[in-house]
């Protein structure tokens, strides 16, 4: 087998498929498209030739290929699964220019990924939480996987995984505040399974505001549920939507608050390494969450935060939130959640699915 | 250019990309599968090495390649689009074994048309007649199309189409019956704009009673309109439900009926060439049908039956209907839809391709 140094040692040239329901980066909610941004961006600061495959008006460093301009979430096209399989296609039609193809799509580009002798590494981003995904990401076991977190391995162990890669954020993004405010603070998607009234009740109990951001699920289900169950409690000083914010202004407000409270009340729902919490903690803000999914890979009780099992839990540990050291948790944050870590985690992935990929063929 | 004699003259190698939503040939309804099922049986028959891509329960004389044991009408997995991907790409990834790919699959395949050098030739089935389907057909336009019908072209003028072809049946499977017996008959899918209702109303204006037979669409709107536009009329003597027959029993009933029903409304509804139609005149039963959409292509008044502008004309018609030379009707039929007409139909196009193709890439 011959080896090519320039791939095994500098300069990658890697097609990088983003999802198309946001843009990349998001306007404001999209955590597999901001991750798909952080990475593409440390990828070109290392040096690597990146091809960004994502929606028309995404920006980035590297080079941009796109087949809609809007992404699908800004639209309302028929068939939109389609122009998602024109996106895939766009990739392994220029497959040969490429090191390497790496998937953030769930396991849709599987489906194409022995059409073309390029290597394909797919990141998962908690997709195989979902049981319909199962048969599909099985037939391309022996594929190359990364999971985002131990945990998530959990969801369909069969799978070839290469590594867990931690997502990772640019920490000048997310800055330090020295002024706090008295408020918690959840961001995300405003669904149940996220532990919202549960949060709502914390901060009744403990007559600390919180402050909600984020996306209301567009189905008829996730509208009912802020309809019924979120909105009758906000009341603007006790409990504050504030809506779908930008990622500058979620900084400011995770970055002043008391504490990020995430009290999910079971696993199995999709959470692999939640975005939002690894940006509380970049800021240095602690964490409150409960001990179950990959949070006890994230969390550690009394240095960055505290895993807790009960609602009473999570009232008596609130008590004891303001003793941590806010610095000391960015900067654990930063060596285990950063861009560069990220984006070298990545590269090692890269490097061994071309090495392997390359002894098949050769 | 080298030409390769083989494919010009002699034996093809040809993959048939069916749908996987019913059996090739189907159990009872599936129209689409019934074409592929008779072109495939055509091929094979001319001397062709002809591969089947269809469910693992298929019957052929070709190979049969399947990666679903039963047709996706007859499963209920989650995700069965993501099955058609997978069907999709396991003929794409044997791509190289083939001189041309038929794909007789909507719009999907296309999307992977150019990722393999060997041709696609696409046959629409009236898939054009669905608006949701354009931006992806458009996308893909001078990719190689055959219309069942020259009417089927104004659904999307647009596309590269290298001939019509119509639909073929095999007239062994549809005899000539001397013994008639007084009924009219529509067999196919119940839904309202196929004109059942008006067909309802010609029985009863004429007295003669009518069959219907085929399949209710599996929809709430589908299921809704039987239940309550039809059945309330079903009496079991002047209109008759038979049930989603076999081709051997649809074959029983329409041979005997003094005439064929098809009176739908408009043409917009992706009629492009009902093998309903088809099958009645290789019976030699006379059809009356609404003079818009293909029927003028395929009915002749005064010789395989009437076309029509309004219910008044219809009832007026069928008093003649029996004055038809019902042999002639099967001779005619024969020489415009047989099997073998349309195997060979394809084949002229095949060809085609392949030299199209062929002096693309040399």
């Amino acid at each position: 087998m011959q080896m090519d140094f320039r791939k095994m040692a500098n300069c990658l040239k890697i097609a990088i498929l983003a999802p198309i329901t946001w843009r990349v980066p998001p306007r404001a909610y999209g955590p597999w498209e901001r991750v798909v941004y952080n990475l593409t961006e440390g990828l070109v600061k290392m040096g690597h030739k990146v091809t960004l495959f994502a929606s028309g008006d995404s920006e980035t460093s590297a080079k941009l290929e796109s087949i809609v301009k809007k992404p699908l979430g800004e639209t309302s096209w028929p068939n939109p699964r389609a122009w998602e399989h024109l996106h895939i296609a766009n990739v392994f039609e220029k497959a040969n220019n490429f090191d390497i193809i790496h998937n953030h799509l769930n396991y849709l580009p599987l489906i194409y990924s022995n059409l073309t002798k390029t290597p394909v590494l797919t990141t998962l981003h908690g997709s195989a939480a979902f049981k319909e995904t199962h048969l599909i990401f099985l037939k391309y076991k022996n594929s190359a996987f990364v999971s985002v977190s131990n945990f998530e391995r959990s969801y369909l162990p069969e799978l070839n995984y290469l590594s867990t890669v931690y997502n990772g954020v640019d920490f000048k993004a997310f800055p330090f505040s020295k002024k706090l405010e008295n408020y918690l603070v959840y961001t995300g998607r405003l669904v149940k399974e996220k532990g919202i009234l549960e949060a709502i009740r914390l901060s009744f109990k403990t007559k600390i505001p919180l402050y909600l951001a984020g996306i209301i699920q567009p189905s008829v289900e996730g509208r009912k549920f802020f309809e019924k169950e979120i909105k009758p409690h906000i009341d603007g000083k006790n409990i504050k939507f504030l809506g779908n914010l930008s990622q500058k202004k979620v900084a400011q407000v995770i970055s002043k608050a008391l504490a990020y409270v995430f009290l999910i009340k079971e696993s199995k729902k999709g959470e692999a390494c939640p975005l939002s919490i690894i940006e509380a903690l970049a800021c240095g803000t602690p964490v409150i969450a409960t001990r179950n999914g990959p949070l006890p890979e994230m969390i550690q009780s009394k240095v960055n935060g505290f895993l807790v099992n009960s609602l009473k839990e999570a009232v008596d540990k609130l008590r004891q939130v303001k003793k941590l050291d806010r610095r000391k948790i960015r900067f654990l944050a930063r060596q285990k959640f950063s861009q560069e870590k990220m984006a070298n985690g990545y590269l090692n992935c890269y490097q061994r699915v071309i090495k392997d990929k390359g002894s098949k063929y050769d």
